[in-house]
């Protein structure tokens, strides 16, 4: 029989983190780079802006010209040209002239400032201005937002809009983002029936299945469907080498708890490589965790609630990474707890709560059943609270730390 | 010339949600939901558990047989069966016999408790039991979780793996969720030229075009790209009524400032139904919106920066409504500023800031450059700080409310 070994939260969480890594580039358009990773270091191609632009509507003008000009002393300008933002003008800008400019068009050779339409008075192709302006004012002189070379997105990097953007200003029509891992996602149990269809008795539908694809897509991986499998070892033997060798890492729920028929646990004494873990998390107990043809491995618990809890916290980092994403801590913040929170063991929990805000203020409370099996306390909640071991246990009006579920 | 409105940031938002309604729902397979929000309210098709069932490994016995059980009188009962879980017994629990049951296995007629394995011993076909346990100790009653027709999801949820879970659990293969609303996409400007392409001289790639295709799809909507128009009135009133055809909502960027070329404006008189507004938010100033063919649309400004910070409070919350999604109220939460906020208006302010989680207090620090046009100021930042009109200039140690940018 295959020995369980009880190690801590963190040492498992850093074991399945390190059996992860990035996996190789591949080349995709801009369109299609939302929710990827960075896999290269984007600098910037050409200084951004790429020429002395007007940050302004108004006048281009020489300081020299219009330094005099004050409220008792108004200066005069002919306008000599207009410039549209997308013309490029090569006419100098004479001494004693102005030209019409547009935001974000180029500024004419010669003029050093721009002056607000609001600041001035045009009147029969002249201009009148009673106000002063400095060298560069209303000017966004080139390369002040980028200078060429500059290293602007980080490999790692998760693409959102604005790093679509900037991969477009930058000139990069296609991006290199690591490939998406492919996560094997397999079910076990003969208790286990078709969903909407007709079901033994005793049989319950295979709602994991349908859990664990979803979690596996919300870690920016690409689910790849096991299928279910009776408690049968051969069959599950088969069913898992098939996956592993189309897949860059495997779950599966279930099998992995003290009963007789617990397969999983009696399947690795003949495959090797796995080990049985209890973790002092609640919930979320029994786990697996190693290789199969190479290729990692976790075993989740077969309670629902169980099974994303120890997804979410343990198996989620180890698939962030391997996206190549560098940021892989969940989202959490302070909350005030309405509720207290009894504890009798010191293992890391994580009840389920609703978080409600009020104000500037997060407020949550747990919601009414914390079963392992009961489903609904994750649809009746909007996230976790985490509560380390060290921590005591947090009564009504205390602060804790609250971890909205990814979806 | 059309006149421009000054009127509040919240009129404005309200404006748009109310032009902002759900469509039609369709169906859709469960794997293929995430992301997707519900159409109709999910009601339990079945009790959940749907037989009393076995909540741990162990035996299940009948109480009055253990009742005298303890550590000086022993009880040993005949095993007689062994139900694993997917296996129903219709075999009634003699008095006076056990049988071996596995978590989530039915129990068998007669039996009304769950000796946990572990306060067991087996020999020779016997278990024996020294301690006493109550009627429906580790059994989960038939419908605990949940009762026959009782709602369990909302109309308006947004679809995650535990509601896919769920939705498995009780019985609905497909299901009914909002059609995703398609957004069109139009940018304007004369200045515009294509991603990685030599352009014309005082021409600047189209980055908006990539920007607001990715703010699009993170709000849950199906960009429709309507391409790119020069500032031509005709071509772009052509482009904006081709578009709106076969869209649920447009937008644009561009062409809504007070230059002369800005022609959104102008086409605005022409075709009517649509406002120019000028709202007390920085960034992001000029606006248009209204009705083109009767669809909604929102006329963003150019500058990208402003462009998407007008995305992100004005017309996401109207994208989510259209989704059907019932929260659309953007996650935030405090942090604390390590620097100053000074302000001079009395707008809404949404700095672009880089937040970081320090044990359990999040820090924020404005990123350099805060300008409109400067896109690097988004892709430095992970968010904004929202600081409303009555909020004075937080000074470095206060509280300010952060919010992250949705990628």
């Amino acid at each position: 029989m295959t020995k369980i070994q009880e190690i801590s939260f963190e040492l498992m969480r850093r074991r399945v983190m390190a059996a992860a890594r990035p996996l190789p580039g591949e080349m995709v358009a801009i369109m299609q780079s939302r929710g990827r990773v960075l896999a290269e270091r984007i600098r910037a191609s050409h200084p951004v802006p790429s020429f002395d632009k007007s940050a302004m509507d108004g006048f281009a003008v020489r300081v020299s010209d219009i330094a005099p000009a004050c409220c008792e002393t108004p200066v005069s300008l002919k306008v000599t040209q207009t410039i549209a933002a997308g013309k490029y003008s090569l006419k100098p800008l004479a001494s004693g002239s102005a030209a019409r400019i547009m935001t974000g068009a180029p500024l004419p050779p010669g003029a050093d400032c721009v002056v607000p339409i609001e600041y001035t008075r045009a009147n029969n192709g002249y201009v009148t201005l009673r106000t002063g302006f400095q060298c560069g004012e209303h000017v966004l002189r080139k390369g002040t937002d980028m200078r060429k070379g500059q290293a602007i997105l980080e490999k790692g990097t998760l693409i959102g809009p604005s790093q679509m953007a900037m991969l477009a200003m930058l000139d990069h029509p296609k991006v290199k983002v690591y490939r998406r891992p492919k996560v094997g996602i397999l079910t076990t149990g003969d208790e286990l029936g078709e969903v909407g269809k007709k079901r033994a008795p005793g049989h319950i539908p295979d709602s994991n299945r349908y859990g664990l694809f979803g979690l596996v897509e919300s870690a920016g991986c690409i689910p790849v469907d096991g299928g279910r499998c009776g408690d049968d070892t051969r069959l599950l033997k088969k069913a898992l080498t098939s996956l592993a060798k189309r897949c860059d890492f495997v779950i599966s729920s279930g099998g992995v708890s003290a009963g007789d028929f617990d397969v999983v646990k009696i399947l690795f004494c003949a495959i090797g490589g796995v080990n049985l873990y209890r973790l002092p998390i609640k919930p979320g107990k029994p786990q697996a965790f190693g290789r199969v043809q190479g290729v990692p491995y976790f075993g989740l618990p077969g309670n629902p609630v169980s099974a994303m809890v120890v997804f979410d916290f343990i198996v989620r980092p180890a698939l962030l990474k391997m996206t190549g994403r560098v940021e892989i801590d969940p989202p959490g913040w302070s909350a005030q707890t309405e509720s207290d929170f009894p504890r009798k063991s010191r293992s890391w929990e994580f009840p389920r709560v609703h978080a409600e805000r009020q104000n500037y203020q997060w407020i949550v409370n747990p919601v009414k059943s914390q079963r392992s099996s009961d489903l609904k306390s994750m649809t009746d909640a909007t996230g976790y609270v985490a509560l380390p071991p060290t921590q005591g246990s947090p009564r009504a009006g205390d602060s804790v730390w609250y971890i909205p579920f990814v979806r």
